[in-house]
């Protein structure tokens, strides 16, 4: 299933509006089929995987990171009902459908066909899923906070250069996660500052550029769309991924908000000392009240920089998204 | 080597004013004798050993990772007259000792009598021995700054609020990092807002409360030392080894006099948000001048908090303590 959630990554974040889904089918031990959902969310990963596969699939299992679709859409049969035709003997699903089309009928007609289905809490299919699931569970994308800072937590000198913090390898890290977001954000005074181009800029990915929020009421630039509070993301239409890239006062207003899913955080071993703070104040009342909200999830070099995720948790918030 | 080193370890901090030596001495692939620095500086290292190996250091190997001393003086024998004595094969040192009254003797002793010598320039031993080192190579301490940190670097709330940001694990090892170090150190404003014990409050250790300074013209306590500057930390007697424990004031005049050996910081996976930040002004000229300067050393979870140690780089910086 972790590698079906593999997969399925390399859906994200074409497949939008639909989840980015990973499928694996398996006969005797041998990969025969695989598939993740395709641009535009069409066809979907059960479709490409069993088309794989062909007859191979009949007794098979069946790996797959979101209980296949039960509704029948003008674009394409349900995956429930291609499964039942290519007769696997099993499925194993990584997380029930939050749609309200599927929601478990899915699994059942499976199940009525004679197919074992197996429902699983996997955290990895979670985790690839964080986008679709938060936007179906909260109405709104699933955001990550980026920051890169110095030892001492500042994103900038006291006098405002910025340029560069971090070195190549974690800039370019920055690059890749862009593209696996629908949108970014930055803050006004972000905007203003430093007309941010908001790119990726990765050979073969240029593409990928992901629609440009900025976090204001005045702000007007061509490609660029306004957005004049953070609890207005719940509007954003086909947007499962947002990547706010601060500054400190867009990073406190999001934060404020409870409106964060995942912190990416870029360290250099370097100190700047009264420098500019990375957050902005948040209106915490207490010391204690900021304990038990984030767990480090994941943790790397890039060249001499530390990239560290940690995830948002408590009551409500299974998703760290990845 | 690395053996005797860690052995040396447990002489620190109380062999001073003598560097925290740690001897090996190994016969037919078995350690026979084990010593280290005792309290006070004496017996040394070698003496200890030598005593424990008796007869089995005839033709044994002896590691020691300071060159053995070539000075008779009254509190005993000079350990290279006692190596001759002992017969060994072979000596192999981990640093030549910058001592004057050494420098190159004790090694010329142990080959004029027809043992062995072999000088590596060992990184363990050096870390092991750097406040002795720095104290012979720049005539002052070797000065850790220690930060307990958000992920956003802050070192209090907006309010003041600082207790606690890092949970028990980290502030354990935090007193057994002072248990290291011959003297503390923290700024006049950390002093009369929080007015800290500033000892070690591990069972067993207590009495390993080190001397405490406070970076200030003006205070007076009992007990307390005032520092005028950082500078004079190069008058102060029998210390090896500063443990600088902030606040943002001593911790940015400490960095800005380039008096900063090691940094270790704890960090807390929390949010504070407009926080008081770890480090004060240090002058930095440009955010290109705060490159290259310190690198990863160490890191290491503790409860949910992490602990990572930076050690300067540089020339004339080989000595990264620990």
């Amino acid at each position: 299933m972790a590698a079906a959630a593999r997969l399925a990554a390399r859906g994200r974040p074409l497949s939008r509006p639909n989840p980015a889904v990973g499928c694996l089918v398996v006969r005797d031990g041998i990969v025969v089929g695989r598939g993740w959902t395709r641009a535009g969310g069409r066809p979907h990963a059960e479709a490409v995987a069993l088309a794989e596969a062909g007859e191979a699939a009949r007794g098979a299992s069946v790996y797959v990171t979101l209980e296949p679709c039960a509704h029948r859409a003008g674009r394409g049969p349900a995956c429930s009902d291609l499964l039942v035709e290519a007769r696997p003997a099993r499925v194993v699903v990584g997380q029930r459908d939050p749609d309200e089309r599927t929601r478990g009928r899915g699994i059942e007609r499976l199940g009525a066909a004679g197919i074992a289905v197996a429902l699983h809490d996997c955290p990895a299919s979670r985790a690839s899923l964080a986008g679709y699931l938060v936007q179906a569970e909260r109405g709104r994308p699933h955001v990550t906070l980026k920051l890169a800072t110095s030892l001492d937590g500042a994103i900038a000198t006291a006098g405002g250069e910025s340029r560069w913090i971090t070195g190549p390898a974690a800039r370019a890290h920055v690059h890749s996660r862009r593209a696996m977001a629908d949108a970014i954000l930055v803050g006004g005074g972000t905007w203003r500052a430093d007309a941010p181009r908001l790119d990726v800029r990765l050979p073969g990915l240029e593409a990928r550029s992901p629609r440009r929020l900025v976090l204001s009421r005045s702000i007007a630039a061509p490609g660029v769309e306004t957005l004049p509070a953070p609890a207005a993301i719940a509007g954003l239409e086909a947007v499962q991924y947002l990547y706010v890239e601060g500054g400190a006062g867009a990073a406190a207003a999001f934060l404020a908000a409870d409106l964060v899913d995942r912190i990416e955080l870029y360290r250099a071993p370097i100190v700047i000392g009264g420098g500019a703070g990375a957050i902005g104040d948040i209106g915490l009342s207490s010391l204690a009240a900021a304990h038990g909200r984030w767990r480090l999830a994941e943790r790397r070099q890039l060249g001499s920089d530390t990239f560290e995720a940690y995830r948002r948790q408590g009551q409500g918030q299974p998703q760290d998204g990845d």
